[in-house]
């Protein structure tokens, strides 16, 4: 199989080079770093082996890559709106689009984009960064998700989680709404009070007012979520959420990174479009309402030279 | 009438300053200041006209102070555990205390210090600070709402409402919870968010986003409000508030103040107790409920040195 990766960056440069370290063969777009990686290849830092890969498939214009089977695109959400030009070169009658992104609704834009392509999404649990061009610093995690939104050949599916699994990666596949929101339940409440707050993970949790409060915003997305008919979540997942956490070291997530290095943060699919469907189905979730509103608030006073969201 | 002022700083120290202005008997409890002005007088300087009084009856202990038939409370709520010592020497058998601060259950908790005492509250509309030894400096606004919560003598608050006009004071007499709750409509969200979000309220309004939080934060105190019972509020008071907002200068609340200056926040009553008040009636303020908790995460990350609120 053929692979294409769209945004070769902490996310996609990662799993793209595992894959290629694997044997597979793996096309990868690339931007400021074409030229770099070009010469002198693409490394990879990792807590479970580092590697490097001398020759690599790079292209600086999707136009040049080859069609491909499977495309994983790790581009921020924000810039969801050029893979209208950067996706139809890769595409063939039944390639499969493997989102790895962050939030609610991706897939369904990027199904109205492209009508007949096959999308999945990719859950991606890694702490990772692109720190230098050509450099992926992986500094722990890595596992991944795979759920299947509109791939109608599962065999496909299965093929691809067979061979991340044989490059090493730790891989599920598992229910797509399911997994999404499940993901939600964490990245909703920790995203935003990161910013908000200017602070990480353990200092929300270590104070009590903070620990209640992202509880219950956790049960906001789990009771919308249930009243949307997701199954296997309920106030448990919300416990060994909190649990999970206690036990990371303290933690930035990627909307802090983003805002403090000023760069656009995903505000529409990790709040903006959950908190719109939750209220559609008659389930707010009022105190992520707020945490999108201070985010907005945020974005337009210090950043005010960049535009957040796809919308 | 003698009056007594405990707490005389931006707004004690002000409307005690225009009552012996006016000729009134008007005995002061200082502390840090006391040496200053019992040698060099009060100066207030004030959009309405500055003036300076040159012999004023002050004191360092409560119990060198005589009874008083009219005692100013103008101590920050934080500070009222403090009143049970301070206030008795002050209280003869009809003394009526009015307690000029924010929030909502100072009067009840007082009530229960001294189940005797005949309670009034004051609600000022003042922007004032006492910015050196023996200075207050009134910049605008300065009328003052009083609401008999607990005096049986009626013809004493009206004297006292006549006495503050004939100081020049603006004075209306009110009608007790709705006073207090009609406050809280402005104070809850403005207080907290200039906090929270580090900023003033034209920027909090300028947001399209954060204007809409703020209407609705004020829209849970409003429902809260006519749930207890609460006559004469209705959401045209909110639209009055924003406007009323949108047309002042850009404002830094008391809250903002004593968070910007590392000193205690009246967190308690301002937000806990009104919030606990609304949550046991059966209406919830989930976003203010949220804002508390950032503030408490604000209160105990940046200044751990201060202990806020009274509980």
């Amino acid at each position: 199989m053929k692979y294409g990766i769209i945004g070769t960056g902490a996310i996609g440069g990662y799993y793209g080079a595992k894959l290629a370290h694997a044997g597979q063969e793996v096309h990868f777009l690339l931007h400021r770093d074409y030229e770099y990686v070009r010469q002198h290849g693409l490394q990879v830092d990792s807590c479970d082996g580092s590697f490097h890969l001398d020759n690599v498939n790079v292209y600086q214009r999707a136009e040049d890559m080859p069609q491909c089977d499977v495309v994983l695109v790790g581009l921020k959400s924000v810039n969801n709106d050029k893979l209208q030009s950067l996706l139809p070169p890769l595409l063939h009658a039944h390639t499969l689009v493997v989102l790895i992104q962050n939030g609610i609704g991706v897939e369904e834009d990027v199904q109205q984009m492209f009508p007949d392509v096959q999308l999945a999404a990719g859950l991606a649990f890694i702490c990772s960064a692109k720190t230098e061009p050509g450099l992926v610093s992986h500094q722990c995690y890595g596992s991944i998700n795979l759920a299947n939104y509109s791939c109608k050949d599962e065999a496909l599916m299965q093929t691809v989680v067979d061979e991340f699994r044989q490059a090493g990666i730790e891989t599920g596949l598992v229910e797509y709404h399911e997994a999404r929101w499940k993901k939600a339940v964490w990245n909703m409440p920790f995203n935003g009070m990161t910013v908000a707050m200017h602070t990480q993970t353990d200092q929300l949790l270590k104070n009590q007012s903070t620990r209640q409060l992202i509880r219950e915003q956790m049960m906001e997305v789990v009771s919308a979520a249930q009243h949307l008919g997701v199954k296997n979540l309920d106030e448990s997942f919300v416990d060994k959420m909190i649990e999970t956490t206690d036990a990371m070291t303290p933690y930035s997530p990627s909307m802090r990174l983003d805002y403090d290095f000023h760069r656009p943060m995903e505000i529409y699919y990790l709040y903006t479009r959950p908190l719109e469907i939750a209220r559609e189905a008659g389930c707010p979730m009022p105190k992520l309402e707020m945490l999108e509103a201070e985010l907005r608030f945020l974005e337009a006073d210090l950043i005010p030279w960049h535009v957040s969201g796809t919308r």
